[in-house]
């Protein structure tokens, strides 16, 4: 039996994956039907953003109750837990995902050029001062998320430090509970609570300032792979454990 | 219903932590029986060594076919997986817990120097040349540790890299496979295994160098605090969740 909190957490990421197959519909009709109207498509960006700020917000009042769940949430497969920084995506992630977007748009911008076809790209190449922009956030990015790794590592070498390792070596009986041991992980789990809410606080400022430095054409553009590579590692997780018989998760 | 790989690397879990338990009643016995025999002590650190060992190598088998099940074992609770590096403790841990078991017994001999009582630790202080050498090992050890963490990085990002995230964004439905996407996921998770092997390797380097540099005494209560340890997170995690009614957990 799940507890109602881990129900809730289930909930909210459910609910939080069925909006973004949503707005990826939206996305995706908007540059087919429009691609040139530049207001539509900073809107729908913006929405998504939106979007993504709420989701943080409901998942940050749930972990204050029971942050581990967040850490490897049963309510995904293990590939997808497999890939997992501090509870999300990396925000390096989104980086290098510009970064192929950018690099298939000039292949296909050169092969365009050398054939003289018309197909191939939605967006556009990034120029040379997006380049710069993006590179400067990148750096301070990778500097944050170090910075958090590092935290998390101390956090989780502190349990072989006091308190908890000698409170584990004091008792005679193995994994006994009492006050000092609910204190000390109730501490534990707090300092958890803040790492996570700075890493989703990194991954939100790295999309909407990528966003505000790409053109709308190209922010949406990026924001359906995002998207779409977000709900194909959930789902292909789930399909290969069907296939191999690991269906150890709750619906 | 889970597969059969699961099912047997749940068991080799289990069966290690059932090992360890016997292990940990055998060193305190000789502990408290015959703390100057340092033959028995010295052999029972051995074997201690040498279950680690058998423990690895069977994990070992059982990632290749399924590596992803030992990123966030189903088989043991968040709490747990919320604490995992590379599918298991950070190799930084063990020395934080012979500087803290060094430390509590510097203030124990303190303490009996004061108070002239004969009560007070079995172990003893670390020398300063000991001190030195676990440093310089320490120091190796961290380069190590954050080689793998760097790598496991890398690993995570090349999600959003090519060929994965362009698999994705060309998929015109959501998470279908095809050979193209179990290639890539293939080499993916072959990637995955051979950091989960070094990662192990050097857990169990770590812990046979200090072994090595500690005297067998010393040894000893090194080990019983960190099986103690291990333990005791495993057993906390349960009945922290059994408390909040959170038994998601396979039994």
């Amino acid at each position: 039996m799940a507890s109602r909190d881990r129900e809730q957490s289930k909930c909210c990421f459910k609910e939080w994956m069925e909006l973004q197959e949503q707005d990826l519909s939206e996305l995706l009709q908007a540059l087919k039907l429009d691609p040139q109207n530049k207001d539509r498509l900073k809107h729908l960006a913006e929405k998504g953003i939106c979007h993504f700020q709420d989701y943080i917000n409901k998942r940050t009042q749930l972990a204050r109750r029971d942050v581990s769940a967040f850490f490897a949430p049963t309510w995904c497969t293990s590939w997808e837990n497999s890939l997992l920084w501090i509870s999300g995506c990396r925000p390096s992630l989104f980086f290098r995902l510009v970064y192929v977007l950018g690099g298939s748009k000039m292949e296909s911008k050169l092969s365009e050029f050398l054939q003289d076809t018309r197909e191939g790209s939605l967006g556009e190449v990034l120029t040379c001062s997006q380049l710069v922009v993006v590179n400067s956030l990148q750096s301070k990015t990778i500097r944050e998320e170090e910075r958090l790794t590092g935290e998390l590592a101390a956090l989780q070498e502190d349990i072989a430090d006091q308190p908890i390792a000698m409170i584990a070596k004091g008792l005679s009986q193995l994994g006994e509970m009492n006050r000092e041991v609910e204190e000390a992980l109730d501490e534990h789990g707090q300092a958890m609570v803040r790492i996570l809410e700075e890493a989703d606080q990194l991954r939100l400022n790295t999309v909407k300032e990528l966003v505000n430095i790409l053109t709308p054409l190209q922010a949406v553009d990026f924001l359906v792979a995002s998207k779409k590579l977000h709900l194909c590692v959930h789902k292909w997780g789930r399909n290969r454990d069907q296939k191999l018989g690991r269906e150890n998760l709750e619906d």
